[in-house]
């Protein structure tokens, strides 16, 4: 099975959840984002699932990935698809929906990280919504991202298997996103995440296994990751960085 | 099987997708946010499960659900596995997928209508964000609300079935949730939305077949549904009202 990634070029975005699930268990993917037009990628080849009027079950946005027949939009459904296909999830249901459960708090983190310089629209550019924006960092920095990690060290102190990962002996994709939110929180708020990540030892310990994995690492020193940029998810400001 | 619901008390909030799936069902169920502490219910109930150090998959946030030995977190995830049990989602992977996207999306309006009127920070009062929503509020109704009722439209008129609802024949707990939806974004917003719901006819004919099934008219009329309030995901405040 050579799976298909459709997202927007240029960014990790939502798009990077999945490429890293996929990289990690070195399944076979086209990234299309990676694609000229010419060659079926780019913006086009996303368009014509999202506007094309025979698609039977069109997804709302980008990520989505095709396998085979089925068309799979929203990001934790798909690494709950390939959670599955790839063993990055247990296979009974309590360790499937405890595994599904901690990525859709991963995936509530995101929206919020995001919506840190976006408070007001996602249609707005962030200098028309600079003040806003401000006081909501304030607020994600002193209460929201305490309050995530705190939760997330407490998972992986209460895995059975000791960590480094939150469920069981073996990584699933939630740990991996979870490494991702991290570094990209790192990435924005540098100086805020630093005393934050020093008092988290087991996200610390997270973080740095995930990016350590050898298909990892050859991923990311490849010419397939793309760097954090102020385009993204997470975005450098520095006037947001408490 | 008797489920157990912990939600807060006093609000519908995300319990409520909960308890349309469960009372369309006619599950046996506890709602322990209409319990007293006393008895075992109130915010005492969830704390238990919330801090205690000796729960092993502790949840984030309400609601959670127990099923026997499971605790399962985060709406989505609830809806996913009562989907199966209880004979709400269609039983094959692409059908189950479909409607777990589905609602996946649902999830998205829903935090966008709740961050509507806290545009800044859920820990502060609305009206120490008062002007930041009016502003989040025109952008909300004028490209987002658009964007998300003319998705679920067309999904509905994808519907091989030919609707009622999104997915086949049956009412899928993704039916119920955007009934909710509907109706709490008419009651938040009821001048801009009235225009709204006359150009979706289909949406129109959802929200009207899932609140005129018998078990869900039994349940609205039952003392166990709380109406919609100004404490709630959904708020109605007129200056936000386009």
């Amino acid at each position: 099975m050579v799976y298909e990634l459709y997202y927007w070029p240029g960014i990790q975005g939502r798009g990077e959840y999945v490429r890293l699930a996929l990289e990690y268990a070195g399944a076979k993917y086209v990234d299309t984002a990676l694609l000229p037009e010419m060659k079926g990628g780019g913006v086009k080849a996303l368009e014509k699932f999202l506007n094309g009027r025979s698609v039977r079950h069109p997804p709302f946005a980008p990520p989505f990935l095709k396998a085979g027949r089925l068309l799979i939009g929203q990001t934790p459904n798909i690494l709950l698809f390939l959670g599955g296909r790839l063993n990055l999830a247990p296979r009974d249901e309590a360790g499937r929906l405890w595994t599904h459960q901690l990525q859709l708090t991963i995936a509530d983190l995101i929206v919020e990280s995001h919506d840190v310089h976006h408070p007001i629209g996602s249609g707005l550019y962030y200098e028309q919504q600079k003040a806003a924006a401000k006081r909501r960092a304030n607020d994600f920095l002193a209460r929201r991202v305490p309050k995530f990690l705190d939760y997330f060290e407490r998972v992986v102190a209460r895995n059975p298997a000791g960590g480094p990962g939150m469920v069981g002996r073996r990584l699933t994709y939630a740990d991996l996103s979870l490494a991702q939110v991290l570094a990209g929180l790192q990435f924005a708020f540098p100086r805020a995440m630093s005393p934050s990540m020093r008092a988290h030892p087991r996200l610390r310990a997270l973080q740095e296994y995930v990016f350590s994995r050898p298909r990892i690492v050859r991923y990311q020193t490849s010419n397939r990751r793309l760097g954090f940029n102020n385009h993204d998810l997470f975005r450098h400001y520095p006037e947001l960085d408490g």
